[in-house]
C-alpha cells in the first residue's frame, strides 16, 4: 500500500479528523504533517505549500488535502470516500457508493451547521467579533437543526438494521457519525444529551465504533488531539444554555 | 436509458437547478415533479413523500432527491456526478473522479455561503428576522469570501489550460460554475462584477457553457426558472451595498 499523506493545520483535531480516523481504523500508512515538526516537513508551511500547489495536481482550496502517489484531493467527504474505497471501509457494492456519499455529505452539512454556531456571520471574523449572533445561531442549531439531523440519522440506521448505517459492515460513515457525536458532547453537553435521549441507536453506534480495536488504539495514542477553542467544535458555555 | 426523476420544491431554481442542467446537456430523459401538477405527481407533496422514504432506498434528509431504476440519492453534488457520470459530463478518467469530486464540493461551499448571507443565523428562521446580521455575513462574502473563492477557480481553470475546470471536456463542474456565476450575478449585481474584472477566465467559461446547444436551448424553454426571494440565491439590494 502506498503510503498517504495528511496535510492539515497543527493544533486542533478539525475537519482531518473524518480523514484520520478512517486511515487508523484501515491500519493504512499514513503521514500527518499537522503531528510533524516543520524541520521534518510538517506544520504550518505544510499546509501553505499544498495550498500553493506544491504537491502537483489541483491546486486546493482548503485543507485537509490528500496526497496519494499522483493524486492530490481535498473535500472532507471526499478524503474519507477515497481511503474508505481502498480499505473495506466503503460499500462494495457499486450500487451503494452514491448512498454512502449522500450519506457522508450529510455529516458534513450537520458537521458545517454546528461549526457556523460559533462563526454565524464569517469564518473571517473572530468568534468575538459575532457573540450575539452566535448565541442565537447556537439556539436554533440545539434546538432545531441538531435534533433534526440526528433523529434522522437514527431513522436511517434503524431502517439499515441498527448495525451500520449503509451497507452491511462498518464504513467511513459510521466513523464520521462518532466523531461528529464526540464533537457535538464537546461543544454542547447540555445539547447533546438533551437529544441523545432521543437517539439511542446512534449512541449505541457511537459506542461500538470507539470499542473497535484500531479505533480504540488510536483514541488511547497520542495521535489523537483533544478539542479546543480554535477547532470545528468549541465549547463556549453561553453557546450551550 | 432509463428516465431520471428530480425531487424538488416547485418555485425556486435553486439547488435542482445544478442537476437539471446536467440533465438537459446529456438530453437524458427525465421527470421534473417540481414542474408537474399535483395531480399529476408533483409540487409539495411528491418532495413530502420522498422525505418519508416513499421512494425506497434511504430515507434524503432534503431535496433534490434523484431516483433512477432503484437507486434513491440526495446532496446536489452527489446527484451531478451521478448523472454525470452516465453521460459523458464527468472526467472518465478514474483518477480524476475524485478531483472533480473535490471541484464539484467546493462550488456547493461557495454556494452555501452565498446562500447564508440572507440565513446566517439559521434555515429555521425567515430572512426578516436575521436581517442585521445578514449585512454583515454579505459584506464579508462580497469582499472576502466571493472573490477568494472566484480567483482560487479562476487559477485552477487556467492550470488547466482555460477550456474546462477539469479534464479536456465539459463536465457538470463547468456546468455548476455556470449556474453558479448565474446566481452571483443576480444575488450581488455589484459585486459579482467588481470580481469578474479579476476573473476573465471564469466569465469566458459562463458564457461558453450559455452558448452551448442544449445549454442554450433549455435557457430559453420555459423549464428554466428565473431566480426569485425564496430560492438560493436571493436579490436583496441591501446585502450587494
Amino acid at each position: 500500500v502506498k503510503p498517504y499523506r495528511l496535510v492539515y493545520w497543527p493544533g486542533i483535531p478539525g475537519r482531518a479528523e473524518y480523514v484520520r480516523l478512517v486511515l487508523e481504523e484501515a491500519q493504512a500508512p499514513y503521514v500527518d504533517t499537522a503531528q510533524l515538526p516543520e524541520s521534518e516537513g510538517g506544520g504550518v508551511p505544510a499546509v501553505m505549500a499544498a495550498l500553493r500547489g506544491e504537491l502537483g495536481g489541483v491546486r486546493p482550496y482548503a485543507p485537509p488535502i490528500l496526497q496519494h502517489g499522483a493524486t492530490v484531493i481535498s473535500q472532507t467527504a471526499n478524503l474519507c470516500r477515497y481511503v474508505g474505497r481502498r480499505h473495506d471501509l466503503w460499500p462494495a457494492d457499486p450500487a451503494l457508493d452514491p448512498v454512502a456519499l449522500g450519506l457522508q455529505l450529510t455529516v458534513a452539512d450537520l458537521v458545517k451547521e454546528a461549526h457556523d454556531t460559533h462563526h454565524p456571520i464569517s469564518g473571517e471574523l473572530y468568534h468575538e467579533q459575532q457573540e450575539d449572533a452566535a448565541l442565537e445561531a447556537a439556539r436554533s442549531f440545539r434546538t432545531k437543526r441538531m435534533p433534526k439531523f440526528l433523529r434522522w440519522f437514527e431513522r436511517v440506521l434503524a431502517d439499515n438494521g441498527g448495525n451500520w448505517i449503509v451497507g452491511d459492515a462498518v464504513s467511513a460513515v459510521d466513523l464520521a457519525l462518532f466523531q461528529t457525536i464526540e464533537g457535538l458532547r464537546y461543544a454542547f453537553p447540555r445539547g447533546a444529551r438533551a437529544v441523545e435521549r432521543e437517539t439511542p441507536g446512534l449512541v449505541d453506534l457511537h459506542d461500538r465504533v470507539a470499542a473497535r480495536p484500531n479505533v480504540a488504539a488510536y483514541l488511547a495514542s497520542d495521535r489523537r488531539q483533544p478539542f479546543n477553542e480554535d477547532g470545528l467544535f468549541r465549547r463556549y458555555p453561553a453557546l450551550d444554555e
